[in-house]
Formats: structure tokens, C-alpha cells, sequence
């Protein structure tokens, strides 16, 4: 396809991403840690012709397990047992370079991508909370410090990616000579966080460098993404923010020789789909009389960084004061829904309870093509992070009757244009640094 | 079964165990890093009813991957793939204590062993080699502080694994409870290395522990296995120095209030198998044949930890002094090897290059059930790791005609006993150490 076309990920969560999805008679709470569950999942969306799933994740039990289904598999040992039942999919695992090391990054995400011939990608987070940093010994660093931190992990994991060679492998088995060890690379970094002398133990991945997909929208993340990202997942409630976030970050891709092209804006959505919308209507208030008020005001204090847990749920949000070093840009997403709509806390939990801060986006399948054409059309996104409320009955409804919409109107593929995730979000595979003769990146392998 | 019987591991190794393996025409080099492959190896171990398959690793490139096909992918990636085409055979994953964090250790087991139904294993190792320390940015850890460390390490590990005690989740969607957070416990661990404060965030593995292992033979590796793991992995030449071993393993337990048959001790077994011993011999030669001295000199430096790459070839090993911080007890081994059989350092080299030091048995399977039974019952083995020297044939043969020879003995099952790991090694399910109600530890979970 030379057309410019949509491109769509399918982020999975547990039985769903509305926080009371488990309660749900069309949800399954015992599959959280079943990986048939995921597996049907990926293959939902491998039939829809997605580009991708993606698993979010932290290092820390978040949220009140009293009242939701929390505790889930780790997701790069998950994807890898979602690579043997797909073909096509995109698989995209969140890891910390907060309390990781690049080598272990580096060498877990090319076996992925080894596993799932060149399916990997990596949703780069620098983990902002305190529960986090108590699992690793340690008091939370500040978010300066993370990025800082972030960057240079970043450029260690693609030196040792780059450590091998394309063509570093041999094989002569007449001659006894495997591979061409002037084509295998030490990096001999040494940095203010890291000092890996390589090269990795595994030999290049297939896409060169696994997907790289970031998703912070503070400063430091934007600028981190403009930098380093392919992908990026962000929250933006309203047509308008969501313009200004894109432009944002593309105006800021020349500073690192980039084009605008290279990196993918994707927006959450949160899709509750109807036959009709008044069905579609129907489902949102099921889901919204199985919230649990309690849990929502504590999921709202945790984003707020603010306990909100005396405020009566009746009365507007009140004021609430930014805490120094919280998620910056979801604080003021929030606190903007809730003032733009007049919002008492009740129904602010209401609203997030979907998507936590994702839109939320209720009607007939056309009704939701509508939005996605506009924002598509409209300078808002290449494409979209698909949040379905309840899993899997909300993916599935999307992949039937949402993406032939988007097919119809030739907004999106009936077939996958490649077999890599890099070919089918259409970005290059990068060339080794390392190489002596510098060969222009190109999009086929 | 009520009678002792066997335990037999298959022991992955890229295309095989012997060195020169890649270059035979048995081998496919291309298939090291591709995951066909590895679901191949375990089908056949689950053929042939095997209690589990194994993957080492290292932190670094080890070896010259000039002469040798090396460069493999991270083994709990892999076995998370290979969990999904297998039903019964337990996976066994090697990870460092020495360079990684307690939390993500304990996440990702617990997530291979929820993906597998309860059968994954961990093969704890302490990193001793300088290569990988400058991997991570260190000097190499002295000895004793990497199993100081290891025990600490333990500790957490286990204690983040019985966080969510077993009947934690209630899943009453009525009443919006998901979870009795009275069950879910927090470690607030403060020690020399970690400080961990908990709970894990995915919920207890169904093992309860996945299964620990462990291959160190120094007086630290032997009193931390006698402490800690179920199952050793073993290098040992001759029976006498089997028994010796064993004995001393098993006399180790009882001061950590443990039982002989609370831990098995597997020594390594690499079978090169023919249907006469004619044929077997043609084998082992084909594969001397293809050694490339070069290479196996360097491996044996790196071994002893003494560089022999100028000594003739022809010549007896020279003496040899032990480094301060090496491989304390495979030194030993090599050196006795060689005195005890008087070799030349190119008769040496033949003679590691099969298994690293491990035992090469040549022979029919009958030979090689001999052999087998005469350790398991001179008080020498519980069962065997098993190292082909060519992959897949080698396991292959040994699946089809040593296995069959084992059950027509009674020696092996001839179906699986359990549905998890633990199960089909006849070792108990840990009861959560946070139970309120302390429970006995019973067999079946």
C-alpha cells in the first residue's frame, strides 16, 4: 500500500480494561493467568489483520486487589508463548529501564524476536512509582534522573542489538569457521549508569532492532520519544489535545534527523461496541453499575498522587495540587476532564473507570469508524491502541464489525503487507553501526 | 511408583553437547536460534517420557564463536515458547543470582510456571566468570559472596513466591471481592544484599515453588544445594567419584532438617550411541575428527583458567596451578582426568570435547543402560542429565533405544506420574510460609 493507512494495536489487559470488566458476565476472572486466554486473544487480533498486541505491565502489586483482578503474568515470558500461535502479530512487551539492566534487555527482547521471526517490540517505561522502587531496594528516583537513566540504557541495548553483524554468521562448516569474529562487536561503553563491555550472546536480532514504543507524555517523555520511539501510545480525551499532541511530537523529530513518518502516534481507545447504540448505551451502564465506588477513588488518588478517600462522592473534584514528581501529564488530563464537564467525583471515577484516562468511545461499529476516520484524517493519530472493556468478547466485536468498517473505507489492510512488525507498521530496518561499509537503511530485510 | 525408579533430564545445548557438533552432518547450524528446533527437542524428550529438559546460559559470549556455533537465545524466553507445544515435560531455565534482582526472578518463574501448568524449574547459578561481570559494569564478585549473596537471593525469591498464599483469590463477582488482601503479604525483607518489600504482583505459582536446581560441586555450591535445591546437576568421571559425591550431598541435608530423598543428584551423561559398538565408535570418531584443536585448547584454558594455547600439542598437560576465584572443582576434574589416564593436552581436549567434563559414554543402548543402571544403583545417581552429543539425533536415539531398554529394566515410567514438575520427581508442593494455619506439605497439590 502506498496510501497512508491506519495502523492498529490491540492492548491487552487482563479479562478487559474497565476496572470492573472482572464482574462481568462476558469476562472469565480465573483467565488472568491462563495463557490459553492470551492466545485466543492474539489470535483474535491476527484475524483482524492488527498490527500488534501489547502487554503493559509494573513492578509492583498496583491498585486494590480486594477489588479487581490484579497479579499477571510477566509479559515478555507471556509473548513468547504468544509467538508460537501466530504468525503475523506484532508482540509488544512493556519493560522498565528503571531497574533492569540493558544486557538482560537487550538479549531477552532479540529472542523474542528470534522466537517470533521478527516480531518484537519494546514499550519503554522508567517506572514512576514508589511501590516499584521498594521492590528494587530503593528510594524513587526523580523523573529527570529516569530518563537520564532511559537514554543511555536505550543506546547500550542497540549497540549490543548492532553487536552482531548482518552477515557476522558463517557458517563454513568445511572450514570450521562459524562466524566472522571481525564482524562481532565489544561496545566498551562506559557511561555515567552503565559500563557493558559486550557483545551480546545472541546474534542479531531479525528486524535489526526490536520495535521501539514509548508512551510517556511529560516533557522528558516527549522528548525521549522524538529521540529514540517508533511507536507511541498516549491518552488524549478530546480531537483537539489529541492535534496538538501529535504536532507536538513531530515537530520535534528534526532535532534527531528524524522524519515525520518515522514514529507512529497512536491514542488509546477504549471502544464499547453495539449492534445498535442503544445496545452499545446498554453495555456501558452494565459495566458502570459493577464499579465499585471505593476502588474507583483510590485508582483516582493514585493517579492524582492526592487521597481523595474522605471527599464525598457527590460533590465536585476538589481542588487538588500537583504533586512534585507524579505522572505529570495524566494529573492534568484528569483534572481538565473534570473541570471541562463539571464532573463530581463519582461520576470522574465513571469516567475513568474504562479507560483510565483513555477516551472512551460508545456506539455502533460505524459510530466508532466515524471517530477513529476522524482523528485519523484530522492530523490526530496514525492509528490507535485498542482498549476493549471487557476481553475477549470486546476484541472480538471489534476485529468482526469495527475493523471491515475501516476496511470498506480503506483505512486500514485486508492483508498483511509484510511478515515483520516493522514491515507492517512501515518503518525501516536499521543497519548495524557497526558495519564497515555504511549501507542505507532499507525497509525489506 | 512406589519403587525408586530413575530421573532423566534432557540437557538442550544448540546442536549438541560435543564441540565439533555444528560441524556434522547430523547438525543443522541455522537451527541455534530458531525455536523449531528447541520444540522439536522437547517433543521428543516428552516421547520418551523425560522428567524435564534443561537450558544453561551464560551473561557473556563464551568461547570462539569462530569455531563454534555459539550465540543462543535467553532460556526463559525460549521455554515459555516451548511450554505451549508440550504437556508433560518440565522446563528448566539457568538464571544468575549474581546479576539480576530477586523481584523480576521470582516474576518471571512464577509466569512460566503459571504458562506451563506447573513446570518450570530454576537452575541457580552464581556467574563466576570475569567476561560477565563486564557485562554489568562490575569486578567479578569473590566466591563466597556470590553464594552469600545466593542465599539471600533464595530467601526473597521464595518468600515473594508464598506472598499471595494459595486460597488468596476468591473471585465472588456478587460481592465485587476479587481477592482476601489478609492473604496477600507483604516481606518488608531488609538484608545485607536485597531489600524487597513485596508482594509479588502475579499470583503463587500452582507449584507453589517451581523447582529449584542447582550444578556448583565446591564446598559453597554443595552446602548451598543441601540448603536450597532438589535437584543437582553433576560432573562426575568414575563411579568411585560419583558415590563420593553423592554420599556427601546427601549427608549434607539433614542439618537444614532435610531428607535424602528431598534432593536428587543427577550426574551429566553424554550417550554417543550406535547400534553395535562398532557404530557407536564411528560416531565418536566422526566427531574427534571435526575438533579443531584451536578451539578445544582455548576451552580448556578457560577451564583451568590458565592459558595453554603455546604448549605442544603432543605433550603431556603441564603442570598446573589453580586460580585463586576459578571453577574450584572442575579444575580438579580436568587435572585428575589427565593425570589419572596420563593424556597429552590434544587427548585431553578429545576427551572434553564431548561434555565439558561430564561423562561420555560410548556404546549400544544396552552399553549405555548399563552403565546407567550400575550408577543408580551403586549409590552414585538418582537419575541423569542427558547431554547429546548431536541434537536432535542424539536425543532422539536415546528416547527410541535407550529408554525402552531403561523400562523393560523397571527402571523408568513408562507414563508420566504427575501433571507438574515436582510431581513427576516425587518431590512435595510447598505449603506458602504466610499460611496462618500452618499446613503439612503434601505431594499432590
Amino acid at each position: 500500500m502506498t496510501e497512508r493507512t491506519l495502523h492498529l494495536n490491540a492492548f491487552l489487559m487482563g479479562v478487559g480494561h474497565h476496572e470492573a470488566a472482572w464482574r462481568h458476565p462476558r469476562a472469565d476472572p480465573a483467565a488472568i493467568a491462563d495463557v490459553r486466554h492470551y492466545q485466543e486473544l492474539a489470535r483474535i487480533a491476527e484475524r483482524g489483520r492488527l498490527d500488534s498486541v501489547f502487554l503493559a505491565d509494573g513492578l509492583a502489586l498496583w491498585g486494590n486487589v480486594r477489588h479487581n483482578a490484579l497479579g499477571v503474568l510477566e509479559p515478555l515470558t507471556l509473548l513468547a508463548a504468544l509467538a508460537t500461535v501466530t504468525e503475523h502479530i506484532g508482540l509488544i512487551a512493556t519493560v522498565s529501564t528503571t531497574y533492569n539492566e540493558p544486557f538482560h534487555v537487550a538479549r531477552k527482547f532479540a529472542s523474542l524476536d528470534h522466537i517470533s521471526g521478527g516480531r518484537a517490540g519494546w514499550n519503554i517505561v522508567t517506572s514512576a512509582s514508589e511501590a516499584e522502587a521498594h521492590n528494587f531496594g530503593v528510594e524513587r528516583p526523580a523523573h529527570g534522573d529516569r530518563y537520564a537513566r532511559a537514554a543511555e540504557f536505550l543506546e547500550v541495548v542497540t549497540k549490543l542489538w548492532d553487536s552482531w553483524e548482518d552477515g557476522a554468521i558463517l557458517n563454513e562448516r568445511d572450514t570450521g569457521t562459524y562466524a566472522d569474529t571481525g564482524r562481532i562487536h565489544t561496545l566498551d561503553h562506559v557511561g555515567a549508569h552503565f559500563r557493558v563491555r559486550g557483545p551480546l550472546n545472541t546474534s542479531r536480532p531479525p528486524q535489526g532492532h526490536p520495535l521501539l514504543v514509548q508512551a510517556g507524555s511529560s516533557e522528558d517523555g516527549k522528548e525521549f520519544a522524538a529521540r529514540f520511539a517508533e511507536a507511541v501510545f498516549t491518552a488524549q480525551q478530546t480531537l483537539q489535545e489529541g492535534q496538538e499532541f501529535y504536532a507536538d511530537l513531530k515537530s520535534r523529530l528534526s532535532r534527531y534527523g528524524r522524519r515525520d513518518d518515522d514514529l507512529l502516534v497512536l491514542p488509546g481507545i477504549s471502544p464499547i461496541i453495539g449492534s445498535t447504540e442503544r445496545e452499545a448505551r446498554a453495555l456501558e451502564r452494565e459495566l458502570e453499575e459493577l464499579i465499585i465506588p471505593e476502588y474507583g477513588v483510590q485508582q483516582l488518588s493514585n493517579i492524582l498522587g492526592v487521597d481523595l478517600s474522605g471527599h464525598p462522592l457527590d460533590a465536585p473534584l476538589p481542588e487538588v495540587t500537583q504533586p512534585a514528581d507524579g505522572q505529570q501529564s495524566r494529573f492534568k488530563l484528569v483534572t481538565d476532564l473534570a473541570r471541562r464537564e463539571r464532573l463530581t467525583l463519582r461520576q470522574l471515577v465513571g469516567r475513568l473507570a474504562g479507560g483510565r484516562g483513555h477516551r472512551v468511545v460508545t456506539g455502533t461499529p460505524e459510530q466508532i469508524a466515524d471517530q477513529i476516520q476522524e482523528w485519523f484524517t484530522s492530523g490526530a493519530a496514525d492509528g490507535f491502541n485498542i482498549m476493549p472493556p471487557v476481553l475477549p468478547s470486546g476484541l472480538a466485536d471489534f476485529v468482526d464489525h469495527v475493523v471491515p468498517e475501516l476496511q470498506v473505507r480503506g483505512l486500514f489492510r485486508t492483508e498483511y503487507e509484510g511478515r515483520t512488525l516493522r514491515q507492517n507498521y512501515g518503518l525501516a530496518r536499521p543497519a548495524s553501526r557497526f558495519e564497515q561499509f555504511k549501507q542505507k537503511v532499507s525497509v525489506a530485510s
